[in-house]
């Protein structure tokens, strides 16, 4: 983990020295040094340049080793090829933080690939940390530490922003209203956001914390710091590179339905973070986190300028769950008498004909100061016209908005203008910081939404991850797996798997020919299930594999023959073990319990409607373990398939501590056991009182 | 019908009355006459006001009967109150086309509703047709004749729109980047959007149009008049105004399933409407079909500054359904020289690496050139910074962008830029109405695609509606439904009515006692399902009132007892007429198909995932028909389940020739009978080459 000291040294640095500078400068330079002096940086700064002489009136040393002091922090700001040797340069002398600018590595060829390689092996021996490659480093804007070679300009905001990419970076003035502190991590081999996060989210400078994440290293790493930041100030996540093709190779279910993204919106969820689907999301989200500090509620008034506008308000309140607040009694008597007897004065208002009657400046103050007093209503929407030019407008309430809104630090103040003019409007309603606009009313309803789930639902909830303990059935689990190859682990493993955890399956027994299936499924009793034994069959319905509900032997018989023929047709060449005989289970709901590995964050379980409908419903949700009582309740309930379980449409209600019991048991089995890199339980049917496994399949690691 | 002759008067008239208009003007008057002059409307303008003289200099009339001529058309723009008066002068005159802007009848109170019904029936009686009232009127930038009270800015486009309030009237130069023709037709008591549409659409100077809609009267009229605008131009609606709560007190699964917005959303696509879910989406699309006339495909080019910002083009491409094009040969030829060995040179080009060594415009030029010429791109996304002001900005490459894409009009080029100058950069970028820049990547991608959807998909579609033949059954069936009274059908009328029409339905037979009941299964054969008979309960399951699999007559006599026990418990005073015996089928695939009356559109039918899971699954597909062979077969391909139909996951596949003839079947039934307001077939069962009806229910009209 980055220490404080060093988090401290590579942001807030007493000394630099740029390694490899050009000694060119002015329009198309690139020159680092010459953005460094632009924005203002007062530390010590030591241009390294083999040909020496002076760079922008500073000295430049023909080499690192010549630099008076060991500087805090080394930029290399050379290309590719120079860098190893650059490189070799700061371990000597002793720098412990170096930046390395250059593309071309782990993003370029098998030389680049290798030659980042051969460094990370340096770093390590030397102990020194690098941020990069492919970065433009770091950007601090209380010190002005800039160590960016592309010029931009330099807004403050108190925003804190990890990133692995150019684009968050000199957009940063746009997309994030200005920047407070930022580190791009670039191709993030080795220093990355878990271990800079702890440190970003305690700077008491920024309110809001912005992750603009291509790839991650260790999810669960990264989990820990995530849950612990979101308890100290709002996280929005910008994740790019969704890959939908990432899954298709997949052998289970949950394989297959786990895609790479999904897996990444489970952990973000978990975590408490905020996270948006573009950029646009990210800008708004941005501006309300750093101009208000908190919202009371959920309840919104809307105070319009225009009935049609004020319908839109009511249809964007909804879909990002936002309440149209109902209005105190007091509101109401205030207000009834400004509106003509025809009118209705009701939440959101349609302010119009009260102007008519009482000048439209004198209804828009008064309807904003009540929604204002109103302790029913927790924000305030408003919508107002941009029709001209500010100077001829007779409508113009940007200025009596803004007074208002000034006098009521604590409740959120929004606002829409339609209109040509919007822009100019839009600068006015933000002059003095305590009125937000928007774009549409939609964007103002999902940003407020925002506020109102960090206060109200994320910053109160407890995401300190639990610990799972041990299963006493894992000796035996071990002695099941030990040996075994990579691939599929045989059904008769997988039952025994199964039940040394204490997850119950149906009554079976391995059956290798027709006459001892026949004696079987006497002890078993009839009737019976017959499902194929073979290390070649993932799929076994789709290989036609499978027949339930066979009543006696000659049925048993009948279907034993049969199922050979099938299987021959539809998979030529399967090896067949013999079958399983299954005891024949009354219908109840069935469910899928299911694990794949997922490379970023390791297990990632999966629970929800199973049997032949589960890829094609694809009710599924996903949790990465450990998981909390809390948790695993939620995870239930996020399907669709729990309104059956909880006895919807006449169903039988399922006891979901015994649900949740099972859970809990098939976590232990994969946290305990890593070799197992896929897992379906599928169907698991749920009955009033009990859980019972009917097919399952492994997938051990290669 | 408004006649095109109307059409012309109501949008282009020679002369205009405006019937009670203020003598003020000014400031905050909302005098339309001022707005008409300032316009610069060239016909000629009667004002009417009670006390005569002159107003803005023309002389005012004291009554419209004065008035010289009988005018195109009147407008009153006097409150409430004063219209019905206005109004009768309107009818003596015999102006054929009243617009009335007033607030405060059928939106207004009782006083105001019952205004509105005597004047609607005097403009019947004398053939008036009315606009409005609570509208703004008529805006026709093309011959600047506009109705509007309130002043706004009128720049000029290419858009239609059609519109029930005036945020659209107003807000139009940044909705919809402008007007063309604009037609607000308010509360729309008498004109409405179904016979302006097919006249706007007609108008050779529109590109696009555009409907704004609160609410609809008819809704197939208005599905005739969109399926004939689509096939000549792009039509976009924003229906605002969703209701979520709309659909609470249905009586079947179809009812709860398709609310209002679902419906409205079905009758949009099956109309290749191009429905859009905010006012910037809006923005958005009226300015991409504005600006270009078509696009080849869907495979993109992204030329970007910045890989990161290209990750984020190919998330945006693919979560709008767009391709990243796979550059040719000869465009891979071209560029692979631009950059240096360690770098990929593909689609999305991040062109850093090549600015690096030949020079950023120089590179820029050649890579946008390059994918212009290569004929497997149809549209390029141009990714760019706006880092500094443009004057010191050498990576400024909007201009050059800008002259490539002039040279190839039939390729459309989109920008994005980011950094805190984006705005100037977007004004340069459109400068020439050649390049069109968005605010996000994400919006560009929407936008590329809606112009993809609708030249390739919308345009080349038969969207002709077709004409259901009557089913041969429908005399028997008008047989059972004569004299039924509001409610429940019972459930022998119900299968009746279904094998009248040729679904078939599993053999039953109705019992009243235990020995019926013994002797029918009898005669049915075991298995046998009971299921209970009464006027008072819907959903049989919930109540305890269906009995499955009985083998023997102990059985079904204990079940019998048991049932009646089980519904005193859940439904104590249900009346009971009987028990149906109904013989056993195999587990087919469960499906429902349904239907409801919309009080917009008429019956709506759903077909979807059947069974206990049909509501918590709501894999559900809508219709209004009649429907056409592809029609019937694009509503079952939709649904979820219709994967399992196909055959996925080892089901056999369902013959689809024989579950449309049965959807056809079950369309003929709800459309020949409008007493039927709500249907359920619950399940559905479907097997390889039949289908079954198992369960199903029927509301009556009240």
């Amino acid at each position: 983990m980055l220490s404080e000291n060093d988090y401290k040294k590579l942001t807030d640095p007493e000394s630099v020295a740029l390694v490899g500078v050009t000694s060119r400068s002015g329009k198309g330079s690139n020159n680092p040094l010459e953005v460094m002096l632009e924005w203002g940086y007062r530390g010590k700064i030591y241009p390294v340049n083999p040909k020496g002489g002076t760079i922008l009136g500073h000295q430049a040393y023909t080499s690192l080793l010549d630099v008076p002091e060991i500087p805090d922090v080394a930029v290399i700001c050379a290309p590719r090829d120079a860098v190893p040797e650059l490189f070799d340069q700061c371990c000597t002398k002793k720098v412990k933080l170096v930046i390395i600018v250059a593309q071309g590595f782990f993003d370029g060829d098998e030389r680049g690939k290798s030659m980042q390689k051969e460094i990370l092996k340096a770093a390590d021996k030397h102990g020194v940390r690098i941020l990069g490659p492919n970065t433009l480093g770091v950007v601090n804007n209380f010190n002005r530490f800039c160590t960016s070679f592309m010029r931009f300009m330099n807004p403050t905001a108190a925003t804190g922003i990890l990133c692995q990419s150019g684009v968050s970076v000199v957009g940063a003035p746009q997309i994030f209203s200005g920047i407070g502190l930022l580190i791009d991590t670039g191709n993030t081999t080795d220093i990355e956001f878990s271990e800079l996060l702890g440190h970003i989210v305690r700077d008491p400078r920024l309110k809001v914390i912005n992750l603009h994440m291509e790839s991650l290293r260790d999810g669960p790493q990264f989990m820990r710091a995530a849950r612990d930041a979101v308890a100290l100030k709002p996280v929005i996540v910008y994740k790019t590179g969704a890959s939908p093709d990432g899954a298709i190779t997949a052998s289970s279910h949950t394989g297959a339905l786990a895609g790479e993204d999904r897996v990444f919106d489970t952990a973000f969820k978990q975590c408490g973070l905020l996270r948006v689907e573009d950029v646009e999301e990210m800008i708004d989200l941005n501006k309300v986190f750093t101009t208000f500090n908190g919202i009371k509620g959920n309840r919104v008034g809307v105070v319009s300028i225009s009935g049609g506008a004020a319908i839109i308000a009511v249809d964007a309140c909804s879909r990002y769950g936002l309440e149209i607040a109902k209005m105190s009694g007091s509101t109401e008597d205030q207000l009834s008498e400004l509106f003509p007897a025809w009118a209705h004065c009701n939440n959101p208002v349609d302010m119009w004909p009260a102007g008519m009657f009482h000048g439209y400046h004198n209804s828009y103050r008064r309807i904003l100061e009540a929604f204002m007093e109103d302790p029913q209503m927790d924000a305030v929407i408003c919508i107002t016209g941009s029709f001209l030019d500010k100077e001829g407008d007779f409508l113009d309430t940007t200025e009596l908005i803004r007074e208002i809104a000034g006098k009521y630090p604590e409740k959120p103040v929004v606002a829409w203008t339609y209109g040509q003019r919007f822009q100019d409007y839009a600068r006015e309603f933000e002059k003095e910081n305590n009125v937000l606009y928007f774009y549409s009313i939609d964007r103002a309803a999902r940003a407020l939404s925002a506020l109102y789930r960090y206060h109200h639902i994320i910053k109160k909830k407890d995401y300190r991850p639990v610990s799972t303990p041990l299963n006493p059935g894992q000796a035996q689990a071990g002695k099941i797996l030990a040996g075994k190859s990579a691939g599929n682990l045989s059904q008769t493993d997988v039952f025994r798997l199964l039940e040394s955890y204490g997850i119950p399956v149906a009554r079976w027994g391995k059956a290798e020919n027709i006459e001892e299936a026949v004696s079987l499924a006497e002890k078993v009793g009839y009737p019976v299930a017959m499902k194929v034994l073979s290390p070649d069959i993932i799929h076994k319905s789709d290989a036609g594999g499978v027949r339930l509900n066979i009543g006696n032997a000659r049925q048993l018989e009948e279907a034993f023959t049969e199922m050979r023929r099938e299987i021959e047709n539809k998979q030529n060449g399967a090896r067949l073990d013999g079958v399983i005989i299954q005891e024949h289970l009354d219908k109840g709901t069935e469910l899928i319990l299911g694990c794949k590995r997922d490379p970023q964050f390791g297990p990632v379980l999966a629970f929800g409607a199973g049997g032949v409908f589960t890829e094609v419903m694809d009710d599924i949700s996903l949790r990465v373990p450990p998981l909390s009582e809390e948790e695993l309740t939620e995870m239930i309930e996020e399907t669709k398939i729990s309104k059956i379980l909880a006895g919807a449409r006449g169903a039988t209600a399922v006891n979901l501590d015994v649900l949740t019991g099972c859970l809990t048991k098939f976590a232990q089995l994969v946290l305990a056991n890593p070799a197992i890199s896929e897992m379906d339980i599928n169907p698991l049917l749920a009955y009033a009182d009990r859980v019972v496994a009917l097919d399952a399949r492994i997938t051990l690691d290669r």
